[in-house]
């Protein structure tokens, strides 16, 4: 194995930069016409691998759409997670998990670890208990060559109110603080295993990512607004850098083979 | 049933206002001489229900370390959560979740909906997506008449450099911001369904909750550093809606019963 940095980068330079987003929420489910079950997720998100995991750079499922169904969720997200880490795209789990202390160590366990039965490449991870919180994640996914991203600007409008705040030490905005903290990270182990979550909902970012060395993954594209072509205008020359999220732009195409390719190929073609 | 809110003062009012932490992480389950192993958790995770559903107020596990052993774990948690809801002690499902749109909605729905296999009395949650992300859970809790607990205050050091941080609109700290949001939402519903985390680890808290209208859910008591009986002058007149979690001042004394109960009849007799 090398670091998820490395698997990321040759995997998106052969495919281009398209994280596929599996989100099975019940309204998707029905228009797939299946139903809002386990197995409805199984059959959803385990198509969705097999019809695009040979064409995208990586996947990233939805938690919260598992957990839902309890054990029997998570025991299907278990089997989506080992369906990708079969196929040559990545994975990076959507759990958005933020603690302290051996609570954060073991949801490192949890995603990180060689051997868990939920690890994937990668998992987001949530600072509102301060970026230093989030180390044993960090420790684990350099232990294991695997990826963090840490939620610094949501694409939503609500998140101004805590991401735009001024930290008390009058250098700046609290996404500011994160992403010169996962910079700082990055720069000293060179696995560069920390990434960032900047929404690409936004008209200007409110933030400075010129100095910042890690993958940066862009919800918000497709359904929430942000668009594929502002990516370059927004981001600048950390446009590189980008991993888009594209979730209903193409599993709304429905569960025909042909048209879910046709979709990735629209966007990275 | 009852409001959240009600249940709780109900049996805060007999019993005391104790939560007991259910961490089985494996340092604590190798002192108890069980394996670190799915298994291993629901031995000690059930034999505390069992031990001490009679007599505290609820009781807090901690998702993380049922997580980290995949869909086994979390089918344990499953049968924890059904034990805490047969006996009289409440269930505060620490998960500390944060997201926004359906996703949230999801969360919601896997832990605070009737039938659902992981519902609980209450949840935590996380606002770094702002408080208005939380939405989706605020109604569902209203709906299924649960609890929510929005992190605050947390009870470690790192945490400041996101809540005490000073909101756009001058008015504030973030942590102030999601006190004052959640006084709002409780004083329009009633039901007071919105509760705040508060660590128990600090000298002075840095913020107002003088107006606060909800359960106060105070965490970091014991091993972490904070006191019982500093929870007065930390939360002055609000002391009356602090609910102490207590993990390892507890679950330290090891399986036996009797040490069990009189670590407890210690902390509230």
């Amino acid at each position: 194995m090398t670091t998820y940095w490395r698997r990321l980068r040759e995997i998106v330079s052969d495919r281009g930069p398209l994280c596929v987003g599996i989100d099975p929420h019940p309204p998707i489910l029905s228009a797939w016409g299946l139903p809002a079950t386990a197995a409805g997720v199984e059959r959803f998100s385990r198509h969705l691998v097999e019809t695009l995991g040979d064409r995208v750079a990586a996947f990233k499922p939805q938690s919260a759409f598992f957990e839902c169904y309890g054990s029997a969720g998570i025991a299907v997200l278990e089997r989506v997670l080992a369906d990708i880490a079969e196929s040559p795209a990545l994975s990076i789990l959507d759990v958005k998990r933020g603690d302290i202390g051996s609570t954060m160590a073991a949801y490192g366990q949890a995603y990180l670890a060689d051997g868990a039965p939920l690890a994937a490449d990668a998992i987001t991870v949530s600072p509102y208990l301060g970026f230093g919180s989030l180390q044993p994640t960090i420790d684990l996914a350099h232990r294991y060559e695997r990826g963090i991203y840490v939620l610094a600007r949501t694409s939503n409008p609500e998140g101004g109110t805590v991401q735009l705040a001024l930290t008390e030490d009058g250098e700046g905005s609290v996404v500011q603080s994160m992403i010169d903290a996962a910079t700082a990270v990055n720069r000293e182990s060179r696995q560069k295993a920390v990434g960032l979550v900047v929404g690409g909902t936004h008209s200007s970012l409110g933030c400075d990512l010129s100095d910042f060395n890690g993958s940066i993954l862009v919800p918000g594209i497709g359904a929430q607004g942000g668009r594929m072509e502002d990516l370059p205008s927004l981001f600048g020359d950390a446009v590189d850098q980008v991993l888009a999220v594209v979730g209903r732009g193409v599993i709304g195409a429905g569960p025909d083979p042909q048209a879910l390719r046709a979709k990735v190929d629209m966007l990275v073609g």
